[in-house]
């Protein structure tokens, strides 16, 4: 399947990988629908799309509105499906809005598909956090589900909504793990989508950052090669029906990364500081994936390494950065 | 912990199990409430509760309200959480108002909880359905689940909120995975609650009835057996925060089920279909449960074999099966 010319639509589609989603799948010819709710606390930001607002369309809508969905994913060839609720503590604090988003929502999008195209391809944005504490590590997509918060409970629905719905209905769906992604578009606003954000936003306002615990591993994709990820699923038929992780082989700790940083920034210092109490509860320790599945099947690998991923997300932000604050 | 002069509270608790838990507990000189939102499509009905009306309070409401259950769980001790939408079929063919109960209300009973009686202990009723068509057998709860219906992803997001609320929270909650329960005040109107209670109802009513399938093994719990499952756990501070499969030595299949159904009733016939094709998508083969965690931690294990069991069914529904027609 090429995707020059085809119908695709991508729920979340201002916010961070579905805008620079949309940017690559209007490269490659395709033509675009966005629907993005625009909601403040989460990822979307019109600044994500000033490069190609002319070449997609954006329909401003909550994805918990079955009406306007139903309309949406008709005629579209493939949905991108990333519009979700990422915060954790916002999930411990309000966990009926993330059930309805992360949950629910997922729900009414498939059950929309399924009465009114149900042969489109669908691409699920799942996460790792889902796994909670690993077992083992590297931590493999068959590894168990032990969610540390209400947050993960709600993705794995979403993430099973989709693959029932394939084996049911045959609606032709695939779900991608994600971990930890950065690069330019993601919110640095606060710490809502990923704490890398608010990290960066600190060093770029010259402020000292904070760093919890510190020496949890963590794996990092830059935003280009989890693009590239929901291309290969949404291209290659062996991904129907599947689920896959991403990850990297660059295994670092957060003092390194925060280190890392610094040096890349050239200036700028951070705290290690404990766990607040809070936050200790639904930490997971040292988290890395076993990404090989997806390297088999669908010969997908992260080519960017993560000096160079932060050093263009930090230039990213230096020139753009005014619009994410 | 003993449970004379305890509030317990029981949502569901003119169903099924719930109103035989409520004899039970009336019987060991609990103060007790029920919950039960008598929707004629569930398993609440009055005729379950004939023997113990003036000694339980009935509260008729939802638990999707989260209004009258914030006031419900106000100072009772134990609170047997039962309330659910048990059908698989109408799980498929309406899968919000299954998540609305079987998630989103459970959440908000838990919500209740965490905020007006955490200390409160918690039983939830889960299911074996969670676990999808097995990978090995018998089924230990660290099974991988791999729900085959809305149900069955619902009921984990159930069971997982009521986990997570005893990690993050310390509600002292437990998780009961119930296998095929029957026994009196069972639904026998439709097939809704167990494919056993349609059998029983064309048996009494001198008619054939169906049985898809037929070679599938399964395990049987008699409801008094499940009614120790929750006291047990209700009182064992051992059982905090655990999941415990329930089950029986007992593994028989279908036609043979069917066979000593209507050897016990004396007269009768059933006719062996090939499964209809919407049914086979979401049949899980042969199950039955390892239910040693259970066995070793709280020493409950079913008393009533299944023949004494069914015999015991079949002469209730004798009696009161004008009430559940």
């Amino acid at each position: 399947m090429l995707l020059a010319n085809k119908k695709v639509l991508i729920t979340g589609g201002a916010g961070f990988i579905g805008s620079n989603l949309a940017q690559r799948l209007v490269s490659l010819g395709a033509d675009v629908t966005l629907i993005d709710s625009l909601i403040p606390e989460y990822g979307g930001n019109l600044h994500n799309l000033h490069a190609i607002a002319e070449q997609v369309k954006l329909n401003i809508s909550d994805v918990r509105d079955p009406h306007s969905m139903k309309y949406l994913v008709r005629d579209v060839d493939i949905v991108f499906n990333l519009a979700g609720q990422t915060s954790h503590m916002d999930s411990m604090h309000d966990p009926f809005t993330d059930l309805e988003i992360n949950s629910r929502a997922q729900l009414s999008i498939l059950e929309a598909l399924r009465h009114n195209n149900p042969t489109a391809r669908v691409i699920f944005a799942s996460t790792r956090q889902i796994y909670g504490r690993p077992d083992f590590l590297p931590v493999s997509e068959a590894h168990p589900l032990r969610p540390v918060d209400v947050n993960g409970i709600n993705k794995i629905s979403g993430e099973s909504y989709h693959l029932l719905y394939q084996q049911v209905y045959g609606i032709p769906t695939c779900a991608l793990r994600l971990t930890n992604t950065y690069g330019p578009c993601m919110r640095i606003r606060d710490a809502r989508q990923t704490f890398v954000g608010i990290w960066i936003r600190r060093l770029l306002e010259g402020e000292p950052f904070e760093v919890w615990g510190g020496e949890q591993l963590r794996d990092f994709n830059y935003v280009d090669d989890v693009v590239d990820a929901f291309i290969v699923a949404a291209i290659n038929p062996k991904a129907c029906g599947k689920i896959f992780n991403l990850g990297s082989k660059e295994i670092i700790s957060l003092s390194k990364l925060a280190e890392l940083l610094v040096n890349l920034n050239k200036e700028g210092c951070y705290h290690i500081h404990e766990f607040p109490p809070e936050r200790k509860k639904i930490d997971i320790g040292d988290y890395y994936s076993d990404f090989s599945l997806i390297e088999q099947e669908l010969e997908w690998q992260p080519r960017t390494n993560l000096r160079i991923g932060l050093m263009q997300t930090l230039d990213y932000f230096r020139l753009h950065g005014e619009h994410y604050l």
